[in-house]
């Protein structure tokens, strides 16, 4: 058995993100980018006006002093003319400062009367100004190479000019699930039958990683229709297999993918649920073989899938993040494999995140599955705890999953 | 000036979750279901075995014990016959438990040899069964009316035989940006003018909250523009605006809107950033009116517009949802307005999350409020913290936005 870090390290490593594509800015929400984004201009452009106002000299604008009203400013049309002494400006937020001026009198410091303005404060030079370049500078890098965008990315790519942005490729999975036992829902179901959930499960799991999940048909116990299957995957950047990954007499991925050139790493990893799982190579197309149980599969996903995603991505692969939380019960001393307990969440008085197990944690229970909302983790090993220890968790709402 | 908190529960109290549509099955992730999904069939459908190995009469399994292999009962292969006494039948994960058998003997429990199985361990009774059901029964609802669905939950209702699922429609959300002094990336820009942000930043905003955006081309500073704009977002679920509401000469929206049978309610908000709000109706359609300032609106759309699409949705509404963290350096004491500190998390040596502000906070600043990964939050009059101090804070990227 290998450990699940040591897993996860081989997986990634023989992983390199997609080709670069570009889209329209509005798609460019949760993608990540494959160049840098610079400024294409100096924001704000000229000194503005950070309030409503008067753009007035601070040397004139001293509290009881009786301004003229030269003109004004608002945003999007720049007063012509200078401010001269004596003068002022109708000013509001985002307007030019005009040149003359060297500070803002806010209109509830001021009182208008036909053409003239009395000041009730005295100004301090400089105030209420925002200068040129304050939020940023033509050509200053916003926006690194390898970043997930969000949505105050778009914001800041929009105002630094940009109407498209170069992206990595949404990377494409496909999903092969295998048994003679599975249906799809609303299909007849064999006798001795169930429903098959891991690939539309998979398919959301990828979707919430930023990939394209392409879900093929269900191919049945048979080495001929697997090795059909997969070569169908041959265009995706990662094959992901479900069931067939055990060590029974019906394990038949290996065997079916081997003529097809399969350079194949079997590996049982010490991780509870999850032990079996397939690495390998078909071709130039990666191949991850999950474990046919439908928590087994999922959990596989967020330590194997998603990480693996993120390197497809072009961001940095690793283990999921965690939080810190605290045990809602006593937790036993685990054995050898890394363990992964489905609990419940909940904050304390203290507003600290409890999580607590669940009584049953049987690996085939999509149900408590579904429920769970932290996957608490145990390394190998790890010593019994008491209720209200710190316990590290993966907090399934993060992921989107 | 009225509280954020009032404001926003203004806000909620007048929207009503969309109407249902149904979608296939891999459609629903990420959807609010609008009806409880329901098993439409019991899992597992019958005993199945845990894992691989041999389907025997634990009182004939003892150790040392030599069974005959009778046959075999691979998962979807059920064996057709009784196991009798002294007998052995193939099992593998997933297999229905033949009758008469009543435990599996595990494959490394067992020696193999021709047609003879011996138990190299004894057998408890009912070991590595899980009983029909275990999972869940038919007619059992599995997930709650108003739940986002998540990958899980996919996986869930797959199991439990849905091809479809009815959820409810994303909120379709106008989105109107209007000054004369902006344009959108790419476009010419007028005197004066800047590179409209605000449109896709909150496009993005609502497609990370579960709605579906519609930018109306932007209206200039002319009340007969914007109002045609509006009539133009009537078959949506609500329309924000964004610019022309704060107290100035070229407040125009509120102008505009009044002869379309706007019934208007204006606010100035104790936040900061982001003062005025408008909040009222266009005929049928709620309109919540951002600033135009591209740092208070997004704030305003975390405050607001995200708590507005998750009632749209079906779901519950509320403040976001916060986080307890330190203060990576000392915080003023807060005056009447509840102030949003745009900050960069890191962690401590603790593994807790340390907030630190950053020193410039002029909320007309894109780029510092995409470096944000933290907004803390500062009540009303909020005493002076030190540096360490416990605080609540908004964490940006658990919201995708």
């Amino acid at each position: 058995m290998i450990s699940l870090e040591e897993a996860r390290t081989r997986i990634l490593a023989a992983l390199a993100p997609t080709p670069a594509e570009t889209v329209a800015l509005p798609e460019a929400w949760g993608r990540v980018t494959a160049r840098p984004v610079a400024a294409r201009l100096t924001q704000p452009p000229a000194d503005v006006s950070a309030m409503d106002g008067y753009a007035v000299r601070a040397a004139d604008a001293v509290q009881g002093a009786v301004l003229r009203q030269a003109g004004q400013a608002p945003a999007g049309h720049p007063y012509a003319g200078n401010v001269g002494p004596g003068e002022a400006v109708r000013i509001f937020t985002g307007g030019f400062v005009p040149p003359g001026a060297d500070a803002i009198l806010l209109q509830e410091d001021a009182k208008a009367d036909g053409g003239r303005v009395t000041a009730t404060e005295t100004v301090r030079p400089g105030r209420w100004i925002r200068p040129r370049g304050l939020d940023f500078a033509e050509g200053e890098v916003l926006i690194a190479e390898g970043r997930r965008l969000t949505a105050r990315d778009i914001g800041l790519a929009a105002a630094a000019n940009h109407p498209w942005i170069t992206v990595r490729r949404r990377p494409r999975i496909g999903i092969l699930a295998t048994g003679d036992e599975i249906a799809l829902p609303g299909e007849p179901i064999p006798a001795g039958g169930i429903v098959s959930s891991n690939a539309h499960a998979l398919a959301a799991l990828v979707r919430a990683g930023g990939g394209e999940p392409l879900v093929l048909p269900i191919a049945p116990d048979d080495t001929v229709a697997i090795a059909e299957a997969a070569r169908a995957a041959r265009a995706c950047d990662l094959l992901v297999t479900t069931g067939g990954a055990s060590v029974g007499d019906h394990d038949l991925v290996q065997k079916a993918l081997g003529p097809e050139g399969f350079a194949l790493d079997f590996w049982q990893i010490a991780m509870r649920p999850g032990k079996p799982l397939i690495w390998g190579r078909l071709g130039v197309t990666p191949v991850l073989g999950l474990p046919g149980n439908p928590v087994s599969a999922l959990v596989c996903g967020v330590q194997f899938l998603l990480p693996a995603l993120a390197v497809l991505s072009g961001l940095p692969g690793g283990a999921p993040p965690t939080a810190r939380v605290s045990a809602g019960s006593a937790l036993a001393e685990n054995d050898k494999r890394f363990d992964h307990l489905r609990a419940a969440l909940t904050t304390d008085a203290e507003g600290r995140l409890v999580a607590t197990p669940f009584a049953k944690q049987d690996s085939s229970m999509l149900a408590t599955l579904a429920r769970a909302e932290a996957l608490i983790l145990r390394a190998p090993f790890a010593p019994a705890l008491p209720a209200g220890a710190v316990v590290e968790a993966i907090l399934l709402a993060d992921l989107g999953i």
